[in-house]
């Protein structure tokens, strides 16, 4: 019989100072978790039960989906990363060190040059494939800035899949089974969750989707379809462009206006009384090398994954002021199209720029602006595409309704590769006809300790958690009022011993704490179902509270297994 | 249904060139381990599956003993180690990095700073201990010469249990608690194993155990007893002395003799034709920073941790030949304790040497020996104890009969801490009167993944590994002779979803291959028990083969699970 009182259960009445968020705190005070270090968490009894139920459930939809369970190794040669080109890419959040005789090493944050490379070794031929090897395990990755609890954090767990196909089409089906078991496992962890189109960038095939868990403190943000299951990441998300009739196509000359310090879009409305759409905005961007010039409405944003993707680049970023200059002579916030010469510097618009028939650009000349242009008539436009992010009210590019925002924390990625890893790796089979090919490879991560703290931040109130039955660290918390009253604790006793060997879960608090005490823990933990155990428990009956919803009962001891089993069956 | 042939389960005929031993060779040929770095293995699928069960039978134990599972991180700050003095102290075994901010790290080789930190910050009440926390964790530590598969990595996965009493006796029985609970995880994983006393150093206090597999290539040596229980580390057996009678007082006095050249016992027992067992070995030994000459006879060794522990000394090591001619004027071969100051060295000496009447020492001369040398007679001994190795055929301390030697493994250690952590980084309690004192620890490790490497290395044959049940993969491997044969395919599928609606762990070998090839891996694998299906099943009889012991009986498929789990009840 597990007794609250030989616990390892370190509950906390005060909020800890550095947790900002629902899920960091609860996580902290109800003795799930505590840092070491910055990102760094021990799993303490509690925690971990809920994280092994998690593991659980992952692990028996992964088998059901067919996929393999193996482990591999925290550390890494640096020669494998080299090979993959990801010891450069990588940067500073990939965790280094050398060992004793000076050899580099990595902390795995993922497995994709490990599991590519023994795959290639023990596989060659299209008869032993597909395959699909995945790993629950810890998980290194150096956040410039960890937070949230275990929402990010340094060290973690994760679960990781990889699969290798002999065609595209059984790529495409590797990624169904796991988009389904994902969906499985966030639904049966009790997951407010949504699987949302990501970028792919230049490597991802046709699909790529995040699972997001629907929060408020989410740092993602999702665009959604208020009608029907379209979501997609905002860098993601297409906008539909329905060209608007053009309302004046006679307007007047472009005219330079003196607009000393007015550079902002902001100040540029406020100060001349103009519409923002009807400003274009002149983004000067460096894409890898090349300098563009880009447009988008003065109410819109450009979305730098869209323009990345446009010229299939590796970096896209803001010039510098000195490079702004360089290539239009004027300073940043007195930037236009007009006198840009196309051949030398590409400009390219966002859809919604061509409905711009009196519009408001820089003068390339430092304060000053010119109105009345018109794209088309006093500059040329090399490409229009869709270049901005979607907004609220857009319509669903799907045909779902108009567009609405969520924010969401990510708890699981389906990733189709491709050969990206399989080609520099060497990872080939023999096909029937006995020819060479690459390996066609997906990833598949889900964030298993990430899961637990996104679970947490959805399921709590002013008093604490509220488990979903399904990984709740304990079905039941029974509470005697009093321990030291003998027909209580006994009563405790035999009902723990009656519910556990019903095959439901106790955690029983036999601690001499006053009720008050008592009970505030049992809020904080969050079990499902509390059994107080009163002076009514001379007349046979006990209270069975429900944490979701405060329902309270007195029901009889012989009815309380069948009783609870019901309520757990519904919760 | 689980078929061989999706599965990634790479054996191979070839034996892998650097395996030295049999553990080794049959995890990679088995398709259990492959290597990625030098003693850094990735677990397949077949072996991590022999590893989780592992696990749930140490957690098992480890929970029915009253320990709690938690999980601690791998990454720790530099400060918890220097506080511990873990830190310079661990020398180049521990692996070390630094952070993005340059802050350094330990990869945790165990785990005493955190929990006694975590402990120290969460627990300060009498109240709330014993406590006995434990994790199953991967380990890191950069051994300078990793060898023999699974059994001396970098990184392992180790079971590591920290417990925390208020009192000596409470260490007493939490201590008890953990060796009883090895007992029961090392019998139950099915290995041949002896608990073996183990030097405590300084700290250990009353008891150190470690759990030894006894296997040939072990490099431990272990003395245990012909009769009884008693068994002990070779650097920790303690040699009882029976003083021997003084055979002849009256022999000639010392004669110095010529012996250029001849430096080594061999070299005198040749030579001179005299006994190893009268010649005195006169070592001068570095304790710390103190010159001590020791004597041990011929044909006995020194043991080094007696030297220390007589001296409660941090290192013990030879001089160098510079300081033996500082200390007695000659070199190395020649030394002896004629004429050796005892005020200024303390010359010390194992029980057996006071027995010799007609010794044999060197003369502190180059090319030079003494004989007919008597202690006592001819030079002073400042302490006679017990200095030596015990050897085969000593008799047993503990009164058990003679000596005999075994090689072994270790698989576990149980340890008595005591305070040395609790100390330094502040863990104290609050005594019944409010008194503040350390709590006092104990630490408990099992090598899970070496565990498993020494069940192998215990149960194999020249075919492959020969599984006990508890751990097996699998417990039955189905195949049959013929997979193109509709009646034997059907039959093995059939028999296969009925083995395993009963609860039997089964592996259907679906592969198209010959059958020689089938039962050539089926041995491999090892599993306890192999199902073939042949023509027979057409009169309704499959074959049903013992591992380990090779009978092969036809059993009616009617009476198939009975028989089958009969068989593994007693295997």
């Amino acid at each position: 019989m597990l007794k609250q009182s030989q616990m390892f259960i370190p509950t906390l009445r005060e909020v800890p100072s550095d947790a900002e968020i629902a899920s960091h705190k609860l996580l902290v005070r109800a003795g799930l978790a505590r840092q070491l270090a910055s990102g760094i968490y021990s799993y303490l009894p509690l925690g971990l039960r809920v994280l092994q139920k998690i593991q659980a459930i992952v692990r028996d939809e992964m088998n059901k989906a067919g996929a393999q369970e193996m482990v591999m190794p925290a550390m890494q040669p640096a020669e494998l990363w080299e090979k993959s080109g990801r010891w450069e890419a990588y940067g500073p959040e990939l965790v280094r060190l050398n060992d004793r005789h000076n050899r580099p090493f990595a902390l795995g944050p993922t497995h994709e040059e490990v599991v590519t490379t023994l795959v290639r070794d023990e596989i060659n031929s299209y008869k032993k494939l597909p395959i699909n090897l995945y790993q629950i395990q810890t998980k290194f990755r150096d956040e410039v800035r960890p937070r949230f609890g275990l929402i990010r954090c340094r060290e973690f767990i994760m679960k990781d899949a990889y699969s290798f196909d002999t065609t595209q089409e059984g790529l495409d089906k590797s990624f169904q089974d796991m988009f389904n078991a994902y969906t499985n496992i966030f639904t049966r962890v009790g997951l407010n969750f949504r699987a949302v189109e990501a970028d792919a960038g230049s490597i991802g095939g046709t699909g790529t989707y995040e699972f997001m868990a629907l929060c408020e403190i989410g740092e993602d943000t999702i665009a959604y379809a208020t009608e029907g299951n379209y979501a997609a990441n905002l860098e993601k998300a297409e906008v539909v462009y329905n060209a608007a009739p053009k309302q004046d196509a006679s307007v007047s000359a472009p005219e330079k206006i003196h607009t000393p310090g007015v550079k902002t879009i902001e100040q540029l409305t406020e100060s001349l009384g103009v519409e923002a759409s009807s400003i274009i905005k002149s983004l000067v961007c460096k894409v890898d090398d090349r300098i563009v010039l880009v447009l988008v409405r003065g109410d819109h944003e450009l979305n730098d994954v869209k323009l990345k993707n446009l010229y299939d680049a590796t970096n896209v970023d803001f010039a510098s002021e000195a490079e702004v200059r360089a290539a239009v002579g004027a300073p940043i916030g007195f930037v236009g199209p007009l006198g840009v010469d196309g051949e030398k510097i590409d400009i390219i618009a966002d859809n919604y720029v061509q409905d711009i028939v009196d519009g408001l650009v820089g003068a390339n000349e430092a304060d000053y602006h010119i109105k009345h242009v018109q794209p088309g008539r006093d500059f040329q436009v090399k490409t229009y595409t869709d270049l901005r992010n979607i907004t609220e009210g857009d319509d669903c590019p799907r045909g779902g309704g108009k567009i609405a925002f969520a924010r969401g924390v990510e708890v699981g990625h389906v990733f189709k590769l491709g050969t990206k890893y399989s080609e520099p790796m060497g990872a080939t089979f023999l096909d029937e006809n006995g020819r060479s090919k690459p390996m066609i490879m997906g990833c598949y991560g889900i964030g298993v300790s990430r899961t637990l703290a996104a679970v947490i931040e959805q399921n709590n109130d002013e008093n604490g958690i509220i488990w979903p039955v399904s990984i709740a660290p304990y079905h039941v918390h029974v509470i005697p009022i009093n321990s030291k009253v003998d027909e209580q604790r006994l009563a405790a006793e035999e009902l723990t011993a009656k519910l556990t060997a019903a095959g439901i879960e106790v955690l029983y608090d036999d601690r001499l704490e006053r009720a008050g005490v008592k009970f505030k823990d049992a809020d904080l933990i969050g079990l499902p179902i509390r059994i107080t155990i009163s002076d009514k428990v001379n007349e046979g009956t006990v209270e069975v509270r429900v944490r979701r919803s405060g329902e309270a009962v007195d029901v009889h001891v012989d009815e309380l297994i069948s009783y609870v089993k019901e309520k757990l069956a519904v919760l």
